[in-house]
């Protein structure tokens, strides 16, 4: 009797998960097809592209990005649209960045294509000229010491990795020289650096980023040279190691500004308390248009709401897009997303952020325990007929990093990384870039993780904190 | 002592298999490497479609990918490279199309974008001017008949279904319209026909591609129309069914041409009667510069050679790049080849087309018995570390589609399906569309599987012939 219990009760168990697995599967074809029949993120991001435009944290556009965002949320009937204060830092890049190679021995003068990196301060007015010292590394620099570097101009030329398949580790392995330069070259008497733009392609244009300077050392002007001046530098310094090269920037800091974080929400139905959040940054740098980085994952994350919406699920667990404000120079709005979390007591179950670029979807990548990687991946072959294959162990993203210590399980969706760092940071970061295909897909694929664990939620035990 | 032995055996077994994986690993890990370190396939398309052009067969661009062809595999060292003589088709163009729609009802004349399909006979010198009824399928033309149809122009105006995740299942179902149209018009006495371009963008380009006239049907001019235009001459219909269409073309066909299939060979090592090829089609249709359609998959299939000469790697068995002419309107290139195949006995054991575009690749489709699939995707982990995951049933290539019937494995390397048909067979398949690292890793996926297949061959009795 018991064994024919038993036996009844994993019939019953099976019918239940295959009658789920069935309805599971048709809504998330419903929610795909949606997407790539009436999807409108590409309509919106032609918007944020081409009406906005690059949007840096405190300038116009940045604020303009905001009513932008709250007025789209607001045309599709969410449960409730706000805006988040926020203060965040106010970099100006000023004019037009100047700098040239003089070489008596060899060719002259050169003009080559830089521009300053966010957060640097500026030359003096009528620019800066010295020699130059190129190194591949820290290591590098400390070797050459005081003595080698003093006077001169540090030359950063580390090229990326071209042997790992993501470009996101090859990024990460050498950012570091981006971010941290300026005061490791300062602290050796270095009066400005150079360094090689953070992308594969070798083409004429500086990626600019975010630069630290430590408080214990001298803040010295920082540029991005394009790849192609960064190889052509190299090899006049083996002709002519007595070189000087020209720098002009007058880009600075103006006094912290009153931002926000756009917010919209659907309010769950059975456990309203437990909130999912899905978002993106809104503003970009300031020299393309910021369509990949991160204006793809702003409208995907709207998307996701509306896609909903129009399909008529009503999600158990409350859905959120947060669209966070300052995510490329200082990450203000995600600490404060963070902070107003927790002074609420607001129980954040998972945050998926689109933070890659608007390419084709192929995965996931969970930071959490090894539990909740394993109970995600358990909906992989629903994603499968989308080309969504992979759920693994990862990185989140930065905007929704803070949440982790409130036990939040991050998410960040992973589109085919190719493409990205030839356009990220750039001015070839623009519309025409993205597919409106591989940007809803993306949007499909982050409704269907958000509806599945809207649905079922993700067991507590498993998680790590 | 029997279960020790095996036990041994067993041991052994997974010894040498553990043992052939590391080193199976080490080495695609060396041929990616050299792919995205020192790849060349980039720099040949650039050749290919900057220098020679759009090269439709038949053309003096053809002659000239011919030439180029040989010589860029004259020049890494290949064992043999020849031409194989093949007599292909000479469709021209001719002047630029013309087309107009006129509507005394609305807005007078208005402009639209068309281009003659491959293959279509002219209008008359001075253009033809008719009635335009729309169809949606072939059911709704039979359903019009004969006095729905008579002194018209048949708009065929079915869009590709966007649904469909691999845009080549969404072009297969939708392709015919293209293809078979004027002939069954033409049965009802239309005068001409009008297609909707095969692709999924709305925008201003035609697309062209190869449609086929029925012996016994009279022939009438046969168009594209771009996306955009299509739905603006739908929408004008409602408004005024007894619009006019104008429209233009001076396309003929001239007499064969001689051209070649361009091939080179590493000679096996081991099994030198054993053959495996891997090939592109190096004929593209006129508007473009055919980058995508079929350059990357010539450049691609020389590299595949390039790179086992450059890593030192001598395969057991004969691997040939075979660059065929003539697919987009004849395969005479592809039937050639199978017929000399066949006339001097050589075993093809296995042949990989990459025609598909130059993108991310994806994985592979095999056509061949469900064992030879299953095979072949025990090798699955080797390509996963690289983003190739899929290795499934499916279409090998159009070219390669002949070996079929000698017992061939065919297969197609599959890249991301999602941006092709934005450019496919229009003004818009061009270099610039083509990202170094997507169209390099395509090329080490190719070279890895040949690789494998090379060292491990493909069991004979799994085979379906």
């Amino acid at each position: 009797m018991k064994f024919k219990l038993l036996i009844l009760l994993l019939f019953l168990g099976w019918g239940v998960r295959a009658q789920n697995y069935a309805a599971d599967s048709m809504r998330i074809k419903g929610i795909y097809d949606l997407a790539l029949t009436k999807g409108e993120a590409y309509r919106w991001l032609d918007d944020l592209s081409n009406k906005v435009g690059g949007r840096l944290s405190g300038s116009p556009e940045a604020a303009m990005a905001v009513e932008w965002a709250q007025q789209v949320m607001d045309s599709f009937g969410l449960d409730s649209v706000w805006l988040q204060p926020v203060m965040v830092p106010h970099w100006v890049r000023g004019e037009e960045e100047k700098a040239a190679i003089f070489s008596e021995a060899t060719f002259g003068r050169e003009e080559v294509n830089v521009c300053a990196l966010g957060g640097s301060v500026a030359t003096s007015p009528e620019g800066l000229r010295a020699p130059v010292v190129e190194v591949r590394s820290f290591e590098e620099l400390e070797q050459l010491g005081e003595s080698g570097v003093r006077g001169k101009i540090v030359f950063f030329n580390t090229p990326m990795n071209a042997k790992l398949i993501s470009t996101f580790h090859a990024y990460g392995s050498c950012v570091g020289y981006r971010v941290n330069s300026a005061s490791r070259a300062a602290d050796y008497g270095a009066l400005a650096v150079i360094v090689r733009s953070m992308t594969l392609k070798i083409d004429d244009d500086p990626h600019t980023g975010v630069m630290h300077y430590r408080d214990s050392s001298k803040k010295i002007p920082a540029a991005a040279i394009s790849t192609r001046d960064a190889e052509r530098l190299s090899r006049a310094l083996k002709h002519d190691p007595n070189l000087e090269f020209y720098l002009k920037m007058n880009c600075h800091v103006l006094p912290d500004v009153l931002s926000f974080n756009v917010i919209g929400e659907i309010r769950g139905s059975k456990f309203p308390d437990e909130i999912i959040t899905v978002g993106g940054h809104l503003d970009s740098w300031d020299l393309g248009d910021g369509a990949h980085d991160d204006g793809a994952g702003c409208v995907q994350s709207m998307e996701v709401l509306r896609l909903f919406r129009e399909s008529g699920y009503q999600p158990k667990r409350t859905i959120r897009a947060v669209l966070f404000m300052n995510e490329e120079n200082g990450l203000r709005g995600g600490i404060k997303y963070a902070e107003e979390a927790k002074r609420l007591g607001e129980k954040h179950l998972a945050a998926l952020e689109s933070d890659a670029g608007g390419f084709s979807p192929r995965g996931f990548s969970v930071n959490d325990s090894v539990d909740v990687v394993e109970y995600l991946q358990s909906y992989l072959s629903l994603f499968e007929p989308y080309g969504v294959y992979m759920i693994r162990a990862g990185y989140g993203g930065a905007d929704i990093s803070r949440l982790k210590v409130g036990g939040t399980t991050l998410i960040g969706l992973l589109p085919d990384p190719q493409r990205y760092f030839d356009y990220h940071h750039s001015r070839e970061d623009t519309f025409d870039k993205v597919n409106p295909r591989e940007l809803h897909l993306g949007a499909g694929s982050m409704a269907s993780l958000v509806y599945l664990i809207s649905e079922y939620g993700i067991p507590k035990k498993m998680k790590k904190n």
